[in-house]
């Protein structure tokens, strides 16, 4: 079976905007047909875009890698043939604001290390690209909601990649709420590596803005997010350093609390130095398990009702075509920008509640 | 196979306290015959006693119920004609000390609520019997320290219903940092569950001392204790309240964080409102996990190399076993007085950070 798009469109109408993500979960077909699909330029060609994004576009249905923007023309030629992109749809850095004269460029994936993302969404919002951006959105709040604003004022819309919307299995985590009782929520979640090459950028603060928090502790963040479906409205957080010459610049391990409105409470860990990979929701009666929970793939769930058993997906591929159908139906996205800026403000509390040693208001 | 008893105390000579536990994990058979078993009397016929110790005690090899104190008459009568008690090995709290003169009673295990075991464990010692005492040990460092020195000038043994210290899954868990990589040591845990009738004696602070802390959190602070091997330096704990009037004398919910020489974490919950029952150990290469994992029965467990598949056993037969084992043969046990000492030092420094909102060394 084909979707038409109209059909595709008719099914969509017919729910709210997390049904409606629910209702498209693998995309092994074409959603429509007849359109064109979004040509999407990828911003920073580094591991994440070089191992996942560039082969997650080869899956899409609503959108395709139509171009690139690196700073190393090696690069530039290596993707052109690979992927065989037209060397108008390669850009640098310097030139990359004539992007707004590209007709095939509807979107830029911004994936470059933490600190530019503020400078090149806005610079794509600019040139009236849609911006898909890695997460963490940004350093600080105050980047955030210059983003915010600069997508609004061009009429561009601005997701951030937090590709585990688009799974099945953290899917499950946001409704397991709703179904059964509510009673008191618990959520604990961690996510940690041990990170390797200590010369790397997201160990220097310019460049990353923090440690394991921006970059793990975020997941971890999300997940008691979206698990309780409210928001945070204080934190109390703990850092802890064994390597103070590899973490000089970032932080290596933090535990933090968050406590949200009805008494519901998170219990986080986040870590460059030790794995964690867990989420674990409580309610009155019932419990809900991912353990791996925040991997590409090879998510394994439980509940106290039995084994998960999801198919699984492409992450990456599933997030863009989520993406790309939110810019072609003009649907408001749960990963937007200002999703974005609350994970930011939760990370600013955090970092002033270890500054402090006390709780801090989010 | 019959174990006599010098094959048994050979088998016992051959390797560490520890490993001599790990030798005799079921119990199945009798481990040494042609000695009389020890004469237990339990102190305080509540729900534990009633129902997980006397059974217990018709399936230990070592040990048997010889003997009972309460202070309802229709209880000892009830307990007098289900298991054959003899009149004379019959008490009330008033008559207890008369306890010195009964050589059928070799071993008094307090099952009182957690503010009579200072008193009976000094009374038991000083009618010079050996004691098995429940969790926690007392209700604070300054009383722990008195029923040690009173066992210790008595000349008796004080052991600590640690019941899980006798599980295959619990010993796994003490044994998972010794073999394979050392690393960072990060552990999880976590025992909560929503407490019922709300004028029951473990939610009064006169009798109980605290709520789910000195209840629930003991586990876990017990198996960040035994996983990581090592003693908190200091902790960080957070404090929560949803319901002020159930909990108007006790603790609720509680977070709290260990910080362990070497740089080992640990992050725990307890809660007398929401269940959560597991224990997550991480290195730099491998995981432990059980869930649930604080059971009497049904514990469950994984590891980065697969399932855990132990057999069940009876945790408290198996525990007051161990326990007399340790009195027969004069070995020390990792469930003594100074182990349950160790707990209270640690729960100690959790209300105080909770007081203080900082830090607080152990």
């Amino acid at each position: 079976m084909k979707y038409t798009r109209r059909k595709f469109v008719k099914t969509l109408g017919a729910g709210s905007a997390l049904l409606m993500l629910s209702a498209i979960p693998t995309f092994s077909e074409p959603l429509f047909t007849g359109d064109k699909k979004l040509g999407v330029a990828l911003v920073g060609l580094g591991n994440y875009a070089t191992h996942e994004l560039a082969p997650a576009l080869q899956e899409t249905s609503l959108c395709y890698l139509s171009g690139i923007v690196t700073g190393t023309p090696a690069k530039a030629e290596r993707w052109r043939s690979q992927y065989n992109i037209p060397g108008s749809n390669i850009y640098n850095y310097e030139n990359f604001d004539k992007i707004i004269d590209n007709e095939s460029i509807d979107v830029v994936y911004v994936v470059l290390p933490n600190s530019m993302h503020h400078e090149f969404v806005i610079r794509a919002a600019k040139a009236g690209k849609h911006v898909f951006c890695e997460k963490p959105m940004a350093l600080s709040v105050k980047e955030c909601e210059e983003m915010i604003d600069a997508c609004s004022k061009a009429g561009v819309k601005l997701f951030v990649g937090y590709r585990l919307h688009s799974d099945p299995y953290h899917k499950a985590a946001m409704k397991f709420r709703a179904e059964g009782d509510s009673g008191i929520l618990y959520v604990q979640s961690e996510f940690g590596f041990k990170i390797g090459d200590p010369t790397q950028w997201r160990l220097k603060k310019a460049l990353a803005g923090g440690g394991a928090m921006m970059d793990l502790g975020i997941y971890a963040i999300q997940a008691a997010r979206y698990s309780i479906g409210k928001e945070p409205q204080s934190v109390t957080a703990q850092e802890y350093k064994t390597d103070p010459q590899k973490f000089a610049e970032v932080d290596e391990t933090i535990t933090w609390q968050m406590e949200f409105p009805g008494g519901h409470v998170s219990n986080s860990y986040t870590s460059y130095s030790t794995p964690a990979n867990n989420l674990y929701i409580s309610t009155e009666r019932r419990w809900f398990n991912l353990m791996p929970a925040f991997n590409y793939g090879g998510i394994e769930g439980r509940t106290n009702e039995g084994e998960l058993n999801f198919p699984r997906i492409n992450q990456q591929a599933v997030q863009m075509d989520t993406f790309s159908n939110c810019i072609i139906n003009n649907i408001e996205s749960d990963a937007s920008g200002k999703e974005g800026l609350k994970d930011l403000k939760v990370i600013e509390a955090i970092y002033k509640s270890i500054e402090n040693g006390s709780k801090v208001k989010v």
